[in-house]
């Protein structure tokens, strides 16, 4: 393979010009981007039909297949999705604090841009011009290294963007693709330190943690998400219900889903009947022995005549230590009984991987003290965890949620691309 | 020597319960450390005393020397300064931003403590308190590794301020010192990822770079400073003298000095006579041939009776490349002429650590060229480098200088040691 060397120059130059230029200026490149997308449809699109024609011969699941197919929808999507990067406000030139020293210096706290940027990331192309509209936005210039089976769709979409930046006035440098394909790059690219100002890599726990491990250029871990909900005595449980299926159903393989829940014994025989009635058939319970039983009385007690829902169909598995350890990231719900909040929020700091914890409950002072005692990126008070996303936050588009506390934490938009400079203004000041 | 693991376990438990103290419970402490440093004066200068006589045996030089001294004064100043820290605003739980989403969630994004922070320095004790104190302020814990010259010394202020912490029904525990003086627990601290949540480096150029290269636990590199001072034609040469005696003279050995002065061509023949006339038997020049011209043809013109002041005894050697990459740390200036303005950011970009840099103007428009193009922590206008500093800055104290981009930059006080949490409100919220 050839040598990035001469790209990482490349990028360190055009992010140096990119610095310089206004909001109006790099509004424009990305308007011009999203319309460059637009207008090159047809070789993306015949791009992608490679890549998805070798995936298939690849033996590739059909899930992941759909992850890395594009179409007109998807197309029409990654445009509006450069084109809202367009709208939002400038992350750089902002001045967020400034006061004057006692002898006069007025010291201002100036955002911005952290400069190049890498991502390493999963097969979906859509990334790809998310991440490099968020990081031409905030000035900085970025290498994207997306998955070997996403090649074909990358290189099209890339050109396109570069071509765009620069009929619009921009700098398409600022964009590139680490296009080779081979292992041995990523290698490369955690060694550039000082090329490379922040890598960003997206992907699975091993992946994360060979990069930490091996990098040497500043990392930003992101996706892990072994999350959590909390049910006290006090929730609402026709809520309580809804959110947790939500958050176990609506996209079980995303990172923000729950995948323990942890009940206090208190609610056990509010919630689990219910709760039960509405996973049949659709996830399978890992249970301790206590909520195990608060389902089976319930069948028992609905046996007798009292009235419980249903909850036939329900696949009931005995959880060991293992299950409270996993992302299942699946169909899967562990379940596992607490005798207090505080047996809640431990369980959660030594099992969880602080991205998004939830507490559910009608009681103003435990969920002070959740939120409190939870340590994580996303702390929730009746509400699903499925909303730890960029775009739900609002930020327009994501490069992923970090799950570290170093830099940025939780969803990243574009305020994680930037950094700050103190600017002083003296009047001949020395220091005494 | 032992392990370091039962003190990793010991700083995060601790780290956990001080997470929970409000301002009132950290002050309260934080003034009974300073009242236990000054009941054990005594204890704490016979440590002091023991480091000295080793470090005298082992022919330690007497500035060094100087930096691990203790005494009546310097001990008064590091009560002085745990006190300011008690003073400071708390760094933890300021609601930075907050909104709500279009479907009513509220999400706010609070500042919460990063987690149990390790400082690896040099021989200075004052470090031992004032890293201490911030760490205890912002609810972290830290680990504490001096140098092994300054082990009792260390020793003895660690033994004091975990004394008065728990006499001031704080958390002792929360500070601790590694003491063990061995290379290795160096390498155990860079490998405890998991156990210590940031690794702050204080040192010289090589050190940080292998912890950098070698560290598994997130780095903020602190400290190195190629510093620059460009004078354009429109500066106030008067103040400009000024300024660049103050930034070399006023302590040469610190990150902050000036090392490089970089002369517009049109400015030389204003500035460099009175600049080498004041720097004449206090530094030595090492000049590029137009900057050495415009001294010696000044003394010409001074000999045919113009007025000039004289530089007798000021030693200018011709500057080398090697040069503009040296952080002298010494009474020693490199002097470079520039053609431009442009050139000058150039020649900074290059050369300098990102650390302090300052141009010295009248010219609106070229201080703020300056400002945006230079890549650095600190840009100044018409003020000395040595003002970047914690104290200088209002932080109270400072953990060190950050010259990365990531997390910190500049100097770092409280908030350096801080990190978000997201903390969103709903009623019984789902994601469509």
């Amino acid at each position: 393979m050839s040598s990035l060397k001469p790209v990482f120059t490349s990028l360190r130059e055009a992010q140096k010009r990119l610095a310089l230029q206004n909001r109006e200026q790099k509004d424009e490149a990305l308007r011009a981007a999203a319309a460059a997308i637009d207008r090159d449809r047809r070789a993306i699109l015949a791009a992608n039909a490679v890549d998805i024609k070798k995936a298939r011969f690849d033996g590739m699941k059909e899930a992941l297949l759909d992850r890395l197919l594009l179409d007109k929808q998807r197309i029409d999507s990654i445009i509006a999705g450069i084109e809202t990067v367009a709208d939002l406000e400038d992350p750089v030139g902002r001045v967020k604090s400034g006061w004057k020293t006692p002898s006069g210096l007025f010291i201002e706290q100036i955002t911005v841009p952290l400069g190049v940027a890498a991502i390493i990331y999963e097969s979906r192309p859509n990334v790809t011009a998310d991440a490099a509209s968020l990081a031409y936005k905030a000035g900085c210039a970025i290498l994207l290294r997306g998955s070997s089976a996403a090649l074909e769709s990358n290189r099209a979409l890339t050109a396109s963007i570069r071509a765009g930046l620069n009929a619009g006035g921009g700098i398409g440098d600022a964009v590139a693709l680490a296009g080779s394909g081979s292992r041995d790059e990523i290698n490369k690219i955690l060694r550039a330190r000082g090329c490379i100002d922040v890598v960003l890599p997206r992907g699975g726990r091993e992946f994360i943690r060979q990069v930490v491990e091996n990098s040497r250029v500043p990392v930003i871990e992101t996706g892990e998400g072994n999350c959590h909900i909390y049910v006290d005595e006090s929730a609402d449980m026709n809520n309580a219900v809804d959110i947790i299926e939500n958050a176990k159903l609506q996209k079980p393989g995303a990172c923000n889903a729950v995948e323990t829940l942890l009940v206090r014994r208190e609610a056990l025989a509010l919630l689990m009947p219910s709760l039960a009635a509405r996973l049949a058939k659709k996830a399978e319970l890992h249970c301790d022995a206590e909520s195990k039983a608060a389902i089976i009385n319930a069948e028992t007690r609905c046996r007798t005549g009292e009235f419980v829902p249903s909850h036939k169909g329900l696949v009931i598995k005995d959880a060991v230590e293992e299950d409270w350890k996993t992302e299942f990231l699946d169909y899967v719900l562990a379940v596992k009984t607490v005798r207090s909040l505080d047996e809640a929020v431990n369980h959660i700091n030594r099992y969880g991987t602080g991205h998004s914890e939830a507490i559910l409950t009608g009681n103003i002072g435990a969920a002070e003290e959740f939120c409190r005692g939870v340590d994580a990126a996303c702390v929730y008070v009746n509400a699903s965890t499925r909303f730890t996303d960029g775009g739900e936050f609002g930020f327009g588009a994501e490069l992923g949620i970090s799950t570290q506390k170093l830099h940025a934490r939780g969803p990243m938009g574009l305020e994680a691309l930037t950094t700050i400079k103190y600017r002083i203004n003296g009047q001949g000041h020395v220091r005494e």
